[in-house]
């Protein structure tokens, strides 16, 4: 065990956060971190928007529940899958842009990449993170106040600043319920691990003075019925062709 | 900067490897620090299959490319996003799961925040990886040979191992070209770093004793026609419900 992987299994997310500005040397060397991840081909498809207009986060902080958080903390980025530059590129040849499905999952994997190595950098420095996939309430609001044009696919809100709370680890599965070998695993073997899971799950919860119901539960409640219906929509305006 | 960020900023791809073997606990801990990473709801909609079977990782090196690097690496792991545990929950529930694109999405976000964090611990440990975009060639014969059942999408591969070369850093695009303040810029603003960079490109390439294309032309070539046309078919075979 060394001290990086000590920071990894030491992340909780944060959703207090003190006042205490991040000086701009401290988010140019986390983005620089985030851009050095991997990406397929070097294509790059992603961008962060740093939100700093008042308006705007209290727009944003709004339609994502609302949670005060992306309105108060101190650095909030909208962090978005991003084909706008290879759009350009392919016009300006005369060629027209061609990616499919293809081209949309990498841009959600490269931009996903790219925030969480910004993020460990951010941990690194002393900062917490929650990551706001709330933004997706209502991604057609988010483009039109952050102006976002054809080919950019906004994914996830991410807040940082420095932790005001200490938050317990919330239980993960059993490490053998998520890594196999060779074949997925059988029914049976899957609700084993889920079984020795929910018991831990609803422990945590207690303990927080929620109601103690597992996770198996929250599941359900949570996936039995659809939602973010203008996902898909919003996405294909954008420009996606997620066919 | 502390070492943290020192080796995120040091990652480069591997994909030359020692014959050293990855220890059972180096796997663990690897893993269990990806499950440490950021989860949507706690859905930890992810799983890691690691291919031990020569037979296995031969047919996954072929249609990958070939690859030889899948069949050699110490590790290759394909990463999944996995919807199959909400699936039957929700079944056992007497409930319909009903996911559409929100839960395709999660599942990609959720299983490459996972990956990346593994890879940085695998990184802290001395390792080197290599990302397997090339599995997205044939998915329905990688889930075929895992056994994968509906639910599961293998996103892309993972090797690892012990570098076995030490490359150069390929130029990333410039950081204000990726990170922007309260809205995206002008086409003018983005063809200006796009210049910037082709040139950096052009020499990293060089270097390489590749032929001195820049970024620009290399996105083109590879964006202006269409590819993995069978992704979106697959996910759907496999439950994904992309509208």
């Amino acid at each position: 065990m060394n001290d990086m992987i000590h920071t990894l299994l030491a992340h909780r997310s944060i959703r207090k956060f003190t006042d205490d500005p991040i000086p701009d040397d401290h988010i140019e060397v986390a983005t620089r971190a985030g851009q050095m991840a991997s990406t397929s081909s070097a294509v790059q498809a992603y961008c962060a928007i740093r939100v700093t207009n008042p308006d705007s986060r209290r727009v944003i902080a709004d339609l994502a529940g609302p949670q005060q958080k992306v309105a108060d903390a101190p650095a909030f980025f909208v962090i978005c899958g991003d084909a706008r530059r290879h759009r350009l590129l392919c016009e300006c040849a005369g060629q027209k842009y061609r990616q499919q499905l293809e081209g949309f999952l990498i841009s959600v994997i490269d931009a996903t990449l790219f925030a969480q190595n910004m993020v460990i950098a951010f941990e690194s420095l002393g900062y917490g993170i929650c990551y706001i996939g709330g933004i997706r309430n209502d991604l057609a609001r988010v483009a039109e106040v952050l102006r976002l044009p054809i080919g950019v696919y906004p994914i996830f809100g991410l807040c940082v600043g420095k932790p005001a709370e200490s938050p317990d680890e919330r239980p993960r599965l059993p490490t053998p319920g998520v890594l196999f070998e060779d074949t997925y695993p059988t029914d049976e073997e899957v609700f084993a691990q889920i079984d020795a899971y929910d018991a831990a799950y609803a422990a945590y919860l207690a303990k927080r003075g929620a109601s103690a119901t597992g996770w198996s539960r929250a599941m359900v409640k949570k996936m039995d019925h659809a939602s973010r219906l203008t996902l898909g929509p919003f996405y294909r305006e954008q420009g996606a062709d997620l066919d």
